[in-house]
């Protein structure tokens, strides 16, 4: 007994040894000859704003087709979707009339969704409220026909910048119709960011069928800050939006996927991925191109490695996270039908900083089949496993049983850019967006081998 | 027996969850009320370029005093100290004869305490080496009378990239007097930089009082590449340097202390600090800005948490890190005769980056002391303790038998920016700073609290 142990642990020690071995050569090879930060400029300054619909997204479908080929992919295809198709038309304005005449503009954007103006804008008065529980204490009698100002700013105490984004977002997906329930004309949000700066972000809101349509904009936090002291002043009279954003019919896309073949089981399938699409404010580096090109570099360290992976290995670029997430349902839909076995899906769609955790949602004993796996990340970053589950892409794998997982990088600055025009390449430091690719690439290389 | 196990276990935790509270506490108020953030403004944007000896230093000095008694300092006081004084003269230049006639300029400077090349500057032939193996083998036959560029990258493999340095920095600082030695009349060095661009970084070299001193510069990564290329392609007949640089008498200057007297034990006393000099390219926010308003910035949160440390609390602005050390001598100096105890010195000088790590250079016994209080920190994003030791500042407090340790933030990108013209206020990211300077104040509290 004691003998076999002993063995079985040398073995073990034996197999994580060279497991140890080829994840330092991959992490050489991606940190020195690696393609993801030439291919993220490529994406983002050849197919910015790959808002889900646009041109830029058929082009990026183009663009990550030709880098998974390039990357080694035994077969790269495409998975059709549709996709909603919003547009924002032409720039949006919005100025506020003061008390003595003057006009002072505002930086504004529309949020995904909205609503436009009309062509001649709307003006009314502005009423400022700090949060939901403001409006519902103004109501009806002070809110009709006015413009909401909500003025809620992310909450900085909180160290990890995804909770207080979990926390301040609920002002943008329910303000436009919590307002106009209490007859506002329209709703300018400041904007959800960390940083005092003059991008407005944009990003899904959601109309309540039972609620007029008000055109909803998101105002830079340096200028909300400009606004909410104006308004404190009484100088603001009124306020003009001007938007000519709409929905158009939904429209056919893809997601782009890229495969290596398992040897030994091919059946048994590993997803790893990003979303394709982006706000069309921006060039989307941060979100989600890192994702997208430190998947692609999954495929192309893997096979530059030699070795060929026993499962499955498939890098979905998924399309619509944004503004609808059909690209990841559509991908669950077929795998609950194509015989295949989706046993892990693991997403990159924090940003590309400098990897500290992974997040895994799968029960204990399965959990701790990761978290074996830590020594042998730990000196590339990954400093902590987390219970959890993955992003908005791979969760519908769930459905087939998948476990799910996401890479955590550090979020500190994530919400410096969040869809807003300052999510550019130059934002993505290409370290800290390789270490992401490292880790990726050793998470998927250990459960293709081993399974979970 | 069992009882007062559990009695103290209790007590200690009745302690920790006090501790916690304050900790939080403290920490909401850095990061929402601190003024580490506009304090590093000020002193980037008005006492850039803060070498030992300038004007600047002499600014930065005054300010600093001011924010240390802003912070609420009981006492603000200058420690005198001799600094060495370099200038640099008129920006330099650097110049490629190409072979068909035509003049290319690189962007070159010159590193610190680097000679002039005299008002003519100098022209020869160029040679590369990669390192001093290639040097060597050249021999005096090849290099006598040229000018040799090493051209040696810092290691991208190295996820820890201040090992990257401590491998490299051998080039800048034993470079110059090793080429002379084979007669060579100049030195170019391929800048230390993990990212490609056009800010060549000084830095200190050091001459060989055996050979003769030669003019040495860096220059930037993309110009070393587009050198390196033309000497493949044999197009380059001579470069031609030019720099007034020159080191001038010894010059007097300060430490900046600013101190919080402890309530029980006056005697006892808790340092924490960064350099205030800079070198005089940049503006010296991440090298080391951060550290000065990360230290100024734990005796206000201090102060304004309204609970007097048990031990004497100073927060020290080291004078002349960068090409001396003189400050970090002269505190240990004064700390040697005083009377008092030093327990503790922690230093941040690795940058403003998001805090992953303290290291300590304590015993066994003593370093167990400190991962004791992991817990506290965990939230603030410490996740681990390393065995180790502080910075150049603190550690000459190890001869008055201090325990020295120092923060260790996320390193991937400091060397993009370091002693390089890039370094500037908006290269530091608000709330990675802040975090650094929670979890500064957190472990200064503590052991001002409980001592080691």
């Amino acid at each position: 007994m004691r003998l076999l142990l002993l063995l079985i642990v040398a073995t073990a020690t034996q197999a994580y040894g060279q497991d140890s071995t080829l994840i330092r050569h991959m992490a050489d090879d991606i940190l020195t000859q690696g393609k993801a930060y030439e291919n993220l400029r490529t994406l983002c300054k050849e197919a910015p704003a790959r808002l889900s619909g646009s041109a830029n997204a058929a082009k990026a479908v183009e663009l990550t087709q030709a880098m998974l080929k390039e990357a080694g992919a035994d077969t790269v295809y495409l998975q059709p979707c549709m996709v909603p198709h919003w547009i924002r038309g032409p720039k949006e304005e919005a100025d506020l009339s003061m008390a003595g005449g003057k006009k002072i503009s505002l930086n504004v954007c529309a949020l995904g969704n909205s609503v436009g103006t009309g062509p001649a804008g709307i003006s009314a008065p502005v009423i400022e409220v700090r949060n939901f529980e403001e409006l519902d204490k103004l109501g009806k009698k002070v809110i009709a026909g006015k413009i909401v100002f909500i003025n809620y700013p992310m909450n900085q105490t909180l160290v990890n910048t995804f909770a207080a984004y979990g926390d301040a977002v609920r002002y943008r997906v329910l303000g436009p119709s919590l307002a106009a329930k209490y007859g506002a004309v329209g709703l300018v949000l400041r904007t959800l960011s960390t940083s005092m700066n003059d991008y407005p972000h944009t990003g899904t809101t959601h109309y309540d069928s039972t609620q007029p349509k008000i055109p909803a904009f998101a105002v830079s936090t340096n200028d909300a800050e400009k606004l909410s002291r104006y308004l404190r002043m009484k100088m603001v009279s009124r306020l003009y939006m001007k938007a000519g954003c709409r929905m158009l019919p939904d429209t056919p896309s893809f997601n782009v996927i890229g495969e290596i073949r398992g040897a030994e089981f091919p059946n048994e399938v590993v997803t790893v991925g990003g979303h394709l699409d982006s706000w069309d404010l921006a060039e989307g580096a941060q979100d989600d191109g890192a994702g997208i090109v430190q998947s692609i570099e999954v495929i192309r360290a893997l096979k530059a490695s030699g070795i060929r992976p026993s499962r499955t290995v498939r890098a979905v670029m998924f399309m619509n996270e944004e503004n609808g997430g059909r690209g990841g349902e559509a991908y669950a839909e077929h795998a609950a039908t194509d015989g295949l076995q989706y046993i892990f899906g693991l997403e990159s769609d924090n940003g590309g900083f400098t990897p500290r955790a992974f997040s895994i949602g799968a029960p204990p004993d399965r959990f701790k089949e990761f978290t074996a796996w830590g020594p042998l990340l730990e000196p590339y970053g990954i400093s902590e496993w987390k219970v959890g589950g993955g992003g908005a892409d791979v969760s519908p794998l769930t459905k087939v049983k998948a476990i799910v997982g996401e890479l955590v990088p550090d979020s500190q600055r994530y919400f410096d850019f969040h869809h807003a025009a300052n999510d550019v390449f130059e934002a993505v430091n290409r370290r800290e967006l390789l270490l992401g690719a490292v880790n990726m690439t050793a998470l998927v290389y250990l459960v293709s081998k081993y399974g979970i």
